[in-house]
């Protein structure tokens, strides 16, 4: 370069695209592999969600088994294999090493997997830290045989390499089986493979899981029941939540003739009559060829939707779990005194509709001093990582445990023998970031997770506020048991009555004060046990829930809190 | 499809490609365009973050103007025009409307921007909400003309559309301006525009900017010095770093013909010396072919680096700002009594070096009852959301400060009138996510961050413990000047002295009071204010920093800390 030349040319030289691979390489830990533990969670976890959604869309029962071999010091084979549809032979090396290549981006309907670069991440990882080639092996049917690929990512160019290609005998009918070596480390406890595995039993009770941990004995998750759950069908976007950019890209692709006719085809719930006063109410006309319409005229036509009544998208696309499966689950898992679970009406965020539901197990051999237990879940996928950040977490901070029979501090999870757990499904699950950890703050989301918890909340208040009642009550019975001998064998002493007197009068004693006690309870006093406040600082339990037992006048202020 | 046909055939229908444009304009949000107020503030951050680094790289002292015109309600323009090197024609389309590309993702040297995503994503989210093309004028010298354009991007493709390309006059010699129509809304305040640019000039004392927001007067921030920051050069991999994956793929794609000129030609640190003996640690021959090595000889070639003696990587590739520019940056924008600054020695994660800087501005306007403010910044940009998820903030929270003379509360930022900023300067700073506004928790990276607050945290503790020593001592005068008239008098009634007897004695009380106290500071009683509790009470500013004074043994307990 001569000194005479604009330094931009010596600046252009340097400018080139990067593959999405070499950028995932690079920013590892935005997909969940910032370090061996968690890298060995996300690689069973990417290869069983693609497993549950396969044999879902196939209508087939999952039968899925996991094994973790330990090969030497943070070295580990992973082996996934399911009883699924199987891969047609062509795709599958698009399928497990080729980054933001998948079937359901595109598909507003829920399902796991969304992105199209979990698995195949996964595969870049173990290439990355042992050298190691993927090996899968798939087969469609009986009638066709099973293929065996090992595959590497040209990571440069995002394209997959195949480095073994052949014909196997495989005994199974159709399924998939993957195996990878990579760098991990293996622990057991929060966030570990056992309890994804395990949370993800409770919401999935339709699964068959067998897994053969490093050390230790084969675990089996059985099923809870043989039917599937509902299939989410694919729904067209709602006209509400599209934004001027996207409507201008749909006009140029559509393939309808007319605006009426691309109205009625691209969106959902647009029928003739709404498609027509849709035009009508900003002056367009109905007969508009889709390419003549410029970035004004579909300007108006956003107008034109917003200023129409259009009915809510269809709920079909979204399979929830069900108040009954959900508590069913959970009590599968977790031994509690009380259950209850709650599944809300879809509401829509950005277009996408989705559904929050939740459940609550109180009490049994839960720890009463520890914080609650949170189980978050989006799409049927348990997530392990980023509690704080998720939406999920701040919502359950912001609801007034207190109201419900639990002590919390503020900014605090509360404490109590309890655990709760929160479903979001919806066609597209906004989550933090590409690991798909958290689940992001978009108002409507925490809006509707806040009203999950409360109708929940209330429901465990009721109990929480009627056992302790029954112990108070047995308290007071206690007391009146314990001091009337006293009294009747004093009174003896002091007016010198017989022994049958004094039974007689111990037991007028107890008649009258039961009654009194009965009067109070009429007229509502200690259906509060807060109403006596020496009696409530008895008991230890009352103790460590301070000031929880304000539970008058709970509905009018978690209606105020919104 | 019939009966017979397997279901994966269907499936397979739906398999396909999805661009990155595609999955970020559905994923918005981990790009920083989670709402309008944050896309607007993203939009002008990754403008002034590529003119600065264009400047930078071209040697020129920024002049960069921003100007934000409310349009409509929630619609804005945004104008960024500076004095860079500019672009060259052809690179233009691809440079604003097309995701990962750029020059900095494959070099390791310092830059603010380092993914290639951030403005071609300001361009789609544009487009996206407005319907609207960007207008892009670049020149590259006085002999070239200056080249207009306007650009969408084809999200399907990720590639490039031009819409309008012109030769137009433009009166600047060399520099790019962008306009850009997009959904915003405009607020001040924490996270806002302002906030970003005066963050700005902290940290960057070498640049101009001109900020007209949507309402009120133009804003300069000038510049501090004409001297530009010490270039940052480009480093090759060091050897430590490297993953037996990424040494596959290099030892594929090298020039070089022998093991040993591959070792000295593609990372830093090695010689000729050094790579023969890596090569004799492991009985690899140094002219073996880099293309006759496979996996096993590969993973020998990791073992003989780590067996081997290799100097850290040169720091030349990153560019701290400096204490002493750091401190100035702070004097500048931040009106405080007491200022200190720290800048640590280069270390390395992942193979990458990187500097962690620190600064505390103390006192002075800043307000007492409030957690100490804190600023965070990585390769000088300043990062304004997810302070919660940073490890800056981790590594702030866990450091004690009571040591230092300020209350804290456990897990809580400590309280008092102070501002801390943190500097985290790398050839590739691991971000959380796309958005880049908060740094992943890598273990090298939060230690040197908490070594770099202990460092600022112990000067600032002899400031603030000696303006306390100050404060007490003032007030132990204050009482003996106070009480001595008082004793006077009381024996001149008592005793019948003369006035001059009476003065003779107060001196002579307050010279014997004067001594026994600095006998007791001799033996270092009152050397700490605690010592005497009752006096300690006295004043309302020991009240607030309860138990903050103990800073006795500071250093050792600092030490035992990590």
């Amino acid at each position: 370069m001569t000194e005479e030349e604009p330094i931009a040319l010596e600046l252009a030289k340097k400018q080139r695209e990067i593959s999405v691979a070499s950028f995932f390489e690079k920013n590892r830990h935005l997909l969940g592999f910032d370090n061996p533990r968690k890298a060995l969670l996300t690689t069973i976890k990417e290869a069983v969600d693609n497993s549950l959604d396969a044999c879902e869309e196939a209508n087939i029962l999952p039968e899925i088994s996991v094994e973790v071999i330990e090969m030497s010091e943070n070295k580990f084979k992973v082996i996934v294999e399911d009883n699924g549809p199987g891969i047609v032979k062509k795709q599958i090396p698009h399928i497990f090493a080729r980054l933001l290549y998948g079937s359901k981006f595109f598909k507003l309907s829920q399902s796991r997997g969304q992105q199209g670069i979990g698995i195949s991440a996964s595969v870049m990882y173990a290439q990355l830290t042992t050298g190691r080639s993927a090996k899968i092996t798939s087969r469609i049917d009986p009638k066709h045989p099973a293929h065996y690929y090992e595959l590497r990512i040209d990571t440069h160019k995002n394209k997959p390499g195949i480095q073994k290609e052949e014909i196997v005998k495989w005994e199974k009918e159709h399924g998939t089986k993957i195996e990878l070596d990579l760098e991990g480390s293996y622990q057991k406890g929060d966030q570990s493979i056992d309890r994804y595995l395990k949370q993800t039993a409770i919401v999935n009770p339709h699964i068959t899981l067998i897994y053969q941990p490093p050390k230790g004995e084969q675990v089996i998750f059985a099923k809870a029941t043989d039917i599937m759950p509902k299939k989410a069908i694919e729904i067209k976007p709602h006209p509400y939540g599209v934004e001027i950019g996207r409507l201008i890209s749909m006009l140029a692709l559509t393939e309808s003739r007319t605006l009426q006719s691309f109205l009625m085809s691209e969106f959902s719930r647009i029928g003739s009559g709404t498609a027509k006063q849709i035009c009508e109410n900003v002056s367009l006309l109905p007969n508009t060829k889709p390419r003549n319409i410029n970035r004004d005229m579909a300007e108006k036509l956003i107008e034109g939707i917003q200023k129409t009544k259009i009915i809510a998208p269809p709920t079909d696309c979204i399979s929830p779990i069900g108040e009954e499966l959900l508590e069913k689950g959970l009590r599968k898992e977790i031994n509690a005194e009380f259950y209850c679970a709650t599944t809300r009406p879809p509401a829509v965020y950005r277009g996408n509709p989705f559904v929050v539901e939740a459940a609550i197990a109180y009490g049994g051999e839960q720890s009463a001093e520890d914080s609650m237990k949170l189980l978050r879940y989006a799409n049927r996928v348990p997530l392990l990582y980023q509690q704080g950040a998720c939406a999920v977490t701040r919502s359950a901070i912001n609801t007034m445990w207190r109201n419900y029979g639990l002590s919390q501090s503020r900014g605090a999870l509360p404490v109590g023998p309890a655990t709760l757990v929160v479903h979001i499904a919806s066609v597209w699950v906004p989550f933090t970031s590409e690991s798909k950890e958290a689940i992001a703050h978009y108002p409507e989301i925490v809006k509707e997770i806040k009203l999950a918890l409360q109708e929940c909340g209330r429901k465990l208040g009721l109990y929480v506020n009627k056992k302790k009642r029954i112990q108070f009550e047995g308290k007071k019975r206690d007391y009146i048991q314990t001091f009337i001998p006293h009294i009747g064998s004093a009174l003896k002493n002091l007016i010198n009555i017989s022994d049958s007197e004094e039974k007689k009068i111990e037991g007028l004693l107890a008649e009258a004060l039961e009654k009194t006690r009965g009067e109070l309870e009429k007229v509502g006093v200690i259906d509060n046990p807060d109403y006596d406040g020496e009696m409530a600082s008895i008991g230890k339990e009352e103790k460590k829930e301070e000031g929880a037992e304000k539970s008058e006048g709970n509905e009018k202020q978690t209606t105020l809190e919104d």
